[in-house]
């Protein structure tokens, strides 16, 4: 049986393992590769005249990223990655690897995003990059386990829908046998149908698509929204829960991934400090004006380089609160004692927005009201207003997108760099 | 502050709880209502001549399934629900119901699978309903623990593509953008695509789409797949972490979830017991010859009648196992030493199938060569052979049905009984 790379030290006697051929180099009367597999690296030594002629020819044969099988003698070797290597009695070649690749794996050479998505199968064999994926599996992990223990359900709702969630234009549609239906941009109106069910705290993680003809470093038509909503709630509670999740997954990511934290070579792994700044809105625009040299006024949204330049004055985590009812959607709640704003809020990253949430209206007449004034036709939106006319609680929730926190969390350039097979205006395949 | 329903005991003294009528009766001087919200139900009474006149006013204006916040004394009394019941100095309506309802609540009414799925926000208020998905979501929670500590790394992989997993024609067509693209029936081919990564063992939790002209009570056309996959891995070894799983599963179930059997009325959970029975699917075919009644000879697939058979005789999970290559999947991997049979398997529940796995073809050129033998072209799938050529290890791994995970886990008739928004022929909403 073969055991995990990392698990071989200089005291393990024997052993066996599988894994790629990560580099070769041929010395002469020594041959030394390096094999890889998802927990490290080791590496094998070939005195040529000391090993078997089976070994000699498969070691002579096989080409990088080749997937092979090698047991062996352990020594240490102060110089060799993990002071140790194995000198080997058996070298099998489980899958030979066409030359040349179309991709260089042992990462020497710069490579353009778009040639690496093309063959994504290999560029996530590299360390840095099977990092990301790592440290995204135990974020995703992390929220799970936060989420259930803070007795949130988690709810499956439907990807294939009916109508769109704020009435927009950008749904991809679908031919659902002879109906017009369409992916589902959020999951907004179905997780509030969830409190009107009763269910109190409801959490999704699940994939939210969106037709935006955008081609940015920050978007993507399919991602990956975590989604929360709890009853007899206001914006201020779920705020707060928004910040302990953040906090709450850095920290896990922290203590559970530190090999992959090295890997990506991030010296300071910071975690965030809650709670976060809430930000009026209306400051926010104060801080835009000054600093970010675009004409920009109350009443407008933040553009991106408001964002920066308020992200820059922030310089942490922030919230911003207390939007104009007008630019946000219609299911956020109007304060009671000024309802030209609204409470809902943004949490931002320095680099950019990470969420949105607000209170709901839950009462059916404002509601129906607040979908008027989008210019909107309450009669589209029947099925989602049914609920509010048989005991709808109060309630609030938030969006949180998947990508993006692992984008800010990792410093990573490109919004593509955080999912396996990114879906933009130009790429389908892989 | 209010707190959950189920944390009123009769000492509680003074307590606050928000909720829904569940239940009112009105015997002249004295006033009950049963309070619910989702961990429970309690009785409030209202001594008419006692209490102040606007929890008077209120309690008369309040209809069934109106949403309430209710404070005041909790005296023990032996006959009432939990034994305690609250006597209210506060009794607020949040949101008032409208008469009638579209759905009765309290149970005691037999109702239509279909006017339950249009009234799904009312439907799942009753608490035998809202048990089914409080334990999906624990049953979901213990998939991912339990996986996420075996050392899998959970995916998310695209669910738009541009290619089918099989082939078939059993697909929802997307407009994407100016290109046609499908929902994607399985993660299948791209978690094989991360085994060439070099992730070894991962996993997804996410929705599949199978556009199916069916209608039963096992299919949905929206389904949730829990699927893995293993590098250095067989048939053998994936079986043994299904089988694991599963027993996981209900054990976690089992424990944490005692309130929801009880609401099920599931007087004897019982937890399977692994290992489970492996049997070879030529054995299968000789059950079902013997007891379905229906013709069926080797080489076909096992119908809904030989299930059923196949399943009396078994009476426990079981294996169907040694499945002709030519009913499985191009990517199977076939006996070495005889080919006509593969390295495939079916988990079964004595009802129905819910996984189906296989140790995978890792040779470009034998799958090449399955997949010209299914009457596919292999240049459909290039972006998913190519991976092939160039390090691809062995490996094995199942898709598993979440729905019918839970479906016969608790004994429901219909699959969409699992999930809160299913997805068929004929329902696209809510």
């Amino acid at each position: 049986m073969h055991i995990p790379i990392q698990s071989v030290t200089p005291q393990s006697g024997h052993a066996e393992i599988c894994g790629w051929v990560h580099e070769e180099r041929d010395l002469g009367g020594l041959a030394f590769f390096l094999i890889r597999d998802r927990t490290g690296i080791i590496q094998v030594t070939i005195p040529k005249k000391k090993v078997s002629e089976e070994v000699l020819l498969a070691a002579k044969k096989v080409s990088r990223e080749s997937v092979v099988r090698i047991a062996g003698t352990v020594k240490a070797v102060e110089k060799a990655p993990g002071g140790r290597e194995i000198v080997p009695d058996k070298f099998e070649i489980i899958n030979l690897a066409e030359t040349p690749l179309p991709l260089d794996v042992s990462e020497k050479v710069g490579v353009e995003l778009d040639t690496r998505l093309d063959a994504r199968f290999l560029d996530v064999r590299r360390p840095r990059v099977a990092a990301v994926f790592q440290i995204r599996s135990a974020a995703l992990f992390a929220v799970n386990e936060f989420l259930h223990k803070e007795g949130f359900i988690s709810i499956t709702t439907p990807k294939i829908v009916a109508a769109a969630t704020e009435g927009g234009t950008e749904l991809f549609p679908i031919a659902y046998f002879d109906k017009e239906a369409f992916l589902n941009q959020s999951p907004q109106l179905y997780k509030q149908m969830m409190m009107a069910g009763g269910f109190e705290k409801v959490y999704e993680i699940g994939p939210i698509f969106r037709a935006e003809e955008h081609n940015t470093t920050k978007h993507l038509n399919e991602a990956t929204s975590i989604d929360i909503e709890v009853s007899f709630a206001d914006h201020h509670d779920v705020m707060k829960t928004l910040e302990h999740l953040i906090v709450t997954t850095y920290e896990y990511v922290n203590k559970t991934c530190s090999t992959q934290i090295a890997n990506l070579e991030i010296d300071n792994f910071a975690v965030p400090k809650a709670p976060f700044t809430r930000l009026p809105y209306g400051e926010a625009i104060g801080i835009a004006q000054k600093k970010s040299g675009e004409p920009i006024k109350y009443g407008d949204d933040i553009s991106a380089a408001a964002e920066h330049a308020i992200g820059d004055e922030m310089g942490a985590h922030y919230f911003i609160v207390d939007w104009p009812t007008e630019i946000r959607p219609y299911y956020a709640m109007p304060y009671e004692d000024d309802p030209s704003i609204c409470k809902a809020f943004d949490l931002m990253h320095p680099r950019m927005e990470l969420s949105s949430g607000a209170q709901r209206v839950h009462q059916y007449d404002l509601l129906v009201q607040q979908i008027k004034k989008k210019g909107l036709n309450p009669e589209s939106f029947e099925f989602y207003l049914r609920p509010f006319r048989y005991g709808m609680p109060p309630h609030a929730g938030w969006g949180l997108g998947a990508e993006r926190l692992i984008m800010t969390m990792l410093g990573l350039s490109n919004v593509r760099e955080a999912v396996l097979f990114p879906r933009d205006m130009h790429r389908l395949v892989p």
